[in-house]
């Protein structure tokens, strides 16, 4: 591979924030996208855009997610936080433009479910709503919570308590089938993109 | 959204292991994939395939991924937590069954490189080898490492030191052409796919 720019981290640190910023977020690859669904003790309803949920263990079934507690998805993390639950819903190619509509700053009072034309959808089991729209539909218990040191970012850590999924997204073997749901991947902050299947492999053996 | 699936938590802890397996691995959605470089203090080089990386902030520039300590990518991590060095490679659609082979279990002695035919490339600012092959290589020093309490995973966190970037994939804004590095994820454990862009979207406003 011939390398075209190499940036050092002096470099970086002189760059101009909005092209640190694209170049950072787009380092890792392409991430998933899931609508992270709250409610407070009054029941009002908040949906947040979150890139950053990952798999962080199978047995017990856990997820986590880091948030920035000083920018918009704080009403989120303050709901979580207080009634310890909370919802991910996968974005798919339909619902990306509005999902990506919940990051404005709407006012407190304003749920962005309303605000963006979704649908909140409750399970007796679970203390948060779930998108109505979204093939798969998780509700996680609150587990722990972390304080990266690095940059005050949180890290929570939830428990799967209940997956909702729409018809033929559950496979024989328990993989979802992330094509047929037209889940989206995000690139950087604001590039969306549908994955299509290449090839699954098999286990790897010396 | 019909739901055709409800899957409670006494259901996931009664589920055989690969359902399991398969089932959570799968519901963040796609992750990047990403070939992590290390060496030890002899320069013998090791390569492991990570599903785990992610962004955690941009200034610093900081990345973290996790590992678990019991799995194949052990020497990985003694690698880095002994010299502080690291790098995260993009896998991309010509790669992928060379970086899914690394997960084989190979002996202490074999370096993944040699066993899988991709070539480690040195840079001298950053003490662990990078993928010659791969159009996004990324040194990283290493900054923190947590244990998580919930199941013993490490989370490990890097600064970004330096960025080396094929032809053509650094934008003028500085976001990543990942379609043109022709970057793969991976859903669950074993599925590759290959994302096409969808469309760009501005800055959400209420």
């Amino acid at each position: 591979m011939k390398i075209q720019n190499s940036v050092d981290g002096a470099a970086l640190d002189n760059m101009d924030k909005v092209h640190r910023t694209n170049l950072v977020n787009s380092l890792s690859g392409y991430k998933s996208v899931n609508l992270l669904g709250t409610m407070d003790a009054q029941r009002n309803t908040n949906l947040s855009l979150v890139s950053s949920a990952f798999h962080v263990g199978a047995n017990p079934p856990l997820m986590g997610m880091l948030m920035r507690p000083h920018s918009v998805p704080r009403h989120s993390l303050e709901n979580l936080l207080e009634q310890g639950w909370y919802t991910l819903n996968a974005v798919t190619k339909i619902l990306f433009k509005q999902a990506h509509q919940t990051s404005a700053r709407y006012p407190r009072d304003v749920s962005e479910f309303d605000a963006t034309g979704l649908t909140a959808v409750f399970s007796p089991e679970v203390s948060a709503p779930y998108v109505e729209q979204s093939p798969i539909q998780i509700g996680l218990k609150l587990l722990e919570t972390q304080t990266l040191k690095v940059n005050d970012t949180v890290l929570v850590i939830g428990e799967v308590k209940q997956i909702r999924l729409g018809e033929g997204i559950l496979g024989v073997d328990g993989q979802l089938d992330l094509n047929l749901a037209s889940a989206v991947a995000v690139s950087g902050l604001d590039e969306y993109h549908l994955p299509q299947a290449l090839e699954r492999l098999s286990y790897p053996k010396p």
